[in-house]
């Protein structure tokens, strides 16, 4: 395991996607493991946390997570904007060498078969929810949270500290052809 | 209708949330107006755009959705994040004067029996596609856009300009207990 990095308590998890961070995902099959970018993931509950995620059919990372039913969704930071990019104009299907030319390192973490991205700021193990309506018809993944992690200089004690950490740190946000806003200032809840 | 507000393309209103901001949904039933807020909303399809956002079965806004068969998912800005925090404190079942203790003040757009909400940074129009299951199941619930606006000081030519507009008409987006960050730092595609 890399430094800094902790396991998150299952009922702070929702935190770590709840301000709609573009998130990377991967997935693990028979020796092959690959990496995507989605825009389109979202918590869906607490307790189990639940997320939602959009895989389109043409991505070979879907058939990985619909082969091994499980997956990770993880958190890139500014960092690794370009990283994103990358992983999210290529194919493994064109590009056997797709992770090392997009410059992705993976990790392991002990008791989860699965790739993990390194560098991320957050890592969200989950179990595929089966719910074939909702895949063939509208490519869209529901995932059971059963374990996370996340880099301690940006996110502990349950919450994002973007504000007094590296700006290098903070999540990434697309909006459209590559551009990406940061994530910004913190506006507190008055107390 | 407001000043500044101009139609969104339909091949551009997924950029309206695809960033990940929190939003508010609006709805009306039978003369009753509500508003609450979703930090669980997401971009689900291109074209015709779709959505997802879980509302929870609490919620009064959800009732009006599952009556009449149509909501607004709006974006708010800096400018209302303590609105924001306030609709998604209340209920409409225990304040029937909810909407303007909240401070929403609302407006109509022609040919849309809808509520919108004045103030916020964009507008998506969306009928209901009844998904029984997901609804039940997983409070989940699906919507496509059927028009979207934005105020075109801050998104304009099928892009948002967060980063030469005023910093009040931010988007937000929340992690917990009413803190919020506001978007941040434009990272353009190199070219």
């Amino acid at each position: 395991m890399p430094p800094d990095i902790a396991p998150v308590e299952m009922s702070k998890a929702y935190r770590l996607i709840n301000h709609g961070p573009t998130v990377l995902v991967s997935a693990r099959h028979a020796g092959i493991d690959n990496v995507m970018a989605a825009a389109w993931a979202c918590a869906l509950d607490y307790a189990p946390p639940k997320l939602t995620v959009v895989l389109d059919r043409s991505s070979y990372t879907r058939k990985l997570v619909e082969q091994s039913g499980q997956f990770v969704i993880q958190v890139p930071t500014v960092a690794q904007a370009e990283l994103t990019r990358a992983v999210g104009r290529s194919s493994l299907a064109d590009d056997t060498d797709k992770l090392a030319h997009c410059g992705v390192e993976l990790f392991d973490l002990a008791d989860h078969d699965l790739p993990f991205v390194k560098g991320c700021s957050a890592w969200l193990a989950c179990k595929l929810i089966a719910e074939p309506h909702n895949q063939q018809a509208y490519d869209l993944f529901i995932g059971e949270v059963v374990a996370a992690w996340a880099d301690t200089r940006v996110f502990r004690d349950g919450h994002w500290h973007f504000e007094d950490a590296d700006p290098s740190l903070r999540s990434i946000h697309h909006v459209a052809g590559g551009n990406f806003y940061a994530i910004g200032d913190l506006l507190p809840a008055k107390l």
